[in-house]
C-alpha cells in the first residue's frame, strides 16, 4: 500500500500531470494506492490516475460521510476524526510519495518518519526540516514519479512487511480488465 | 461496504459457522466486507469466508501495525487508536451486522445507530438498550446469515448512498476468478 | 477525575436535577469533574452542578472548535474527532457514572467497560446487556447521587491509581473561595 | 490554553531551562499549560516549570493508562490514540509555543497551523517550511520565553476567543497559595 500525499488546493496544471502519472504507475505495478480521499488536489488525481489504469484506491476520509469521497475511490474509510486521519494515512502506507502541499501534507509527512515509515519526496519542499530521518535512511528524493517508482521497489525488498506481498496477492487474485 | 462486528475473543463452533457464512453471502453478493481486521473471533472468521470465496476484505485495526491484520483481509487500515477505531468501523460500513460479542460490539452498535446507520442483528443479543432506534426503523434481527441479507438488500436501494453502487463498480471491475 | 455520561437532548427536569446535583456532590469531595463538554443535557446540567459548588469541570468536546463548549467548562479540549472522543471520556475518567442516554451514552458505557473502567448507572438503563461485567465487579446500580458518591468512595481506594490523590493534591493546591 | 510543545527526548541542559522557564511565565500569566503529558523532554520541564509556580497544568496523553503522566500535570487525558492526540493537542490551544523537537514536534505545528492557531517558534528551526503561514500571520519568532509571553499577549485579545477569559475566569476563581 503505498501513500499518496499532497495539497488539496487546486494545483497547477504540471503538479495534475505528476500525481496522476504517479497514480497510473503505482496501479502498474500492482500496488494498492492509499490517500485523503477527498475530491481535489493531488488526491483526486492520483486516485484517478491508479483507477483508470486498473488500480484499487483506497481513500481515508476526515468527514464523517463516506459519500464525500472522489469518484475515483474504491475503498472509503470515513473516519469522522478530521485531521486526526492523517495519523492513519501515515500508519496504513507501507511507503509514503509526498507530492507539494501546505501544512496538511507536511503533518503526514512528520507523522510517517516518527512512525518510522519511509518517504519519498516528489516536489515536497521540507527544506532542512527532516534532514535528521534522512540520514536514518528515511526519507529520499524523487524527481519523477518514475524515480519514486524505483525508489519504492529498492527500499521495499518484497516478503519483509505485510505490505507488498500483500498488494501482490490482490494483484494475483484479481484480474484487471 | 458491510460492517461486520462481534466479538474477538474464541469462538462458539456455531458463531464461528455464522461468522464465516454471513461472510461467505457477503462476498457472493459482490460486496466489500469491512470489520475490526484483527485475526481472531469473528473478525478471522467473517474475513475467511469473504475471501475464500472472491470478496474484498477491508480491515480496520485498533494497532500501529498492519503486519497484526488477519491473513484474511485484503486492504488493511492501521488506526493507532485502539478502540477508537470502532468509531471509524461505524462510520465506513453501509450497513452493519452485528453477531454476538461482548462490550467492544455493543460500541460498535451504538455508535452505528448514533450516527444513524442501519444495524441488523445476528445472534447479537442487546436486550431492550437499542429499543428507540428499533422504532426508527435502524435496527432489525435477523436468524440466519441468509435472512441478513435479504435485510439488506431490502433496507439498500441501490443507488440511495454511494455505498452500493461502489461496491457493484468494484465488483464489475474485477473479474473474481 | 469522574467522568459523567448521559443525554446531550432537552432533560425532563428530574434528570436535570439529578445531573445538577451529582455535579455538585463530585465538587464538593473536590473531583474533578469530565464530560462530553457541550451546553446540553447531562453534561451542561452536571458541569453547571460542579462549578457552581467550587469544583473544576474538564470537558472533551467533539468538535474543532473550543468556543462550543458549555460556559460550565474550565478545560476545554477540543477533539475534532467526534464520537470518536467518547473512547478519550471512558479512558480519561478513574471512574464513570452514567445517567439516562441513548446510543452515545451507551458506547461510553461499553467503552468504559472494555477498558475495564468502572461505571455506575444512575438512571441509566442498559437492560441486561452489561451483566457480563455486572458479574465481574465493574458496573454497579445507584439509585440517588448521594449513592454514587459512595459506591465511588468504596470502590477507588485512595492512592491505588493516580487519579484520586491526583484530585486531592489539586483541591489541596487551590484554595476554593 | 497555551499549548507547548517540543520533543520528548533526553534535553540539552539549556532547552530544559528553556521548557522550565516558559512553563514558569505562563503559570506567572495565569494561563493554563497544556502538553502532551508525558514525563519526558519539554513535556515535563515545562510542566515542572508552570507547576513550582501555581499553574495549572493539562496532558493529553497518547497512551491509554493515565498513570503513565508526568507527576507535574494535573489533568490527565488520556487518548489511547498514539501520535492521532497530536490534533488534538493543536485544537485544543489557544495558542502553540514551539521549542526543538523532531518529526512529532513538527506535525504538532502543521496541525495547528493547518486549523488556524497561532504558532511561536521558541528554538525551533523549521526552515522555510511554514513560510506561507509566516505571511499569513500565523507564525513568529520569539528568542527568549519572555518574548514568546509577549508575542502571546499581542496577538490574543482578550475576549476575542473563549481561551483567555477562560484562563481568566479559571484564575480568577482559585486562589493560589
Amino acid at each position: 500500500m503505498v501513500g499518496v500525499m499532497g495539497g488539496g488546493e487546486e494545483l497547477a496544471p504540471e503538479i495534475y500531470r505528476l500525481a496522476y502519472h504517479l497514480g497510473e504507475l503505482i496501479a502498474k505495478e500492482g500496488w494498492v494506492l492509499l490517500n485523503g480521499g477527498r475530491p481535489a488536489g493531488v488526491m483526486e488525481a492520483s486516485a484517478k490516475g491508479a483507477r483508470e489504469n486498473g488500480g484499487l484506491t483506497v481513500g481515508v476520509l476526515p468527514g464523517k460521510d463516506g459519500g464525500a469521497a472522489s469518484d475515483y475511490i474504491d475503498v472509503v474509510i470515513a473516519t469522522g476524526m478530521g485531521d486526526g486521519r492523517n495519523y492513519i494515512n501515515a500508519l496504513s502506507s507501507d511507503i509514503v510519495v509526498a507530492l507539494p502541499g501546505k501544512a496538511g501534507t507536511v503533518s503526514e509527512i512528520a507523522l510517517a518518519l516518527k512512525n518510522r515509515k519511509k518517504v519519498i519526496l516528489l516536489g515536497a519542499d521540507v527544506g532542512t526540516t527532516f534532514d535528521f530521518y534522512r540520514d536514518e535512511g528515511l526519507l529520499a528524493n524523487a524527481s519523477t514519479p518514475e524515480e519514486a517508482i524505483q525508489i519504492i521497489k529498492r527500499l521495499h525488498v518484497p516478503g519483509k512487511t505485510h505490505a507488498t506481498p500483500g498488494s501482490k496477492k490482490l494483484y494475483g487474485k484479481y484480474i484487471i480488465k
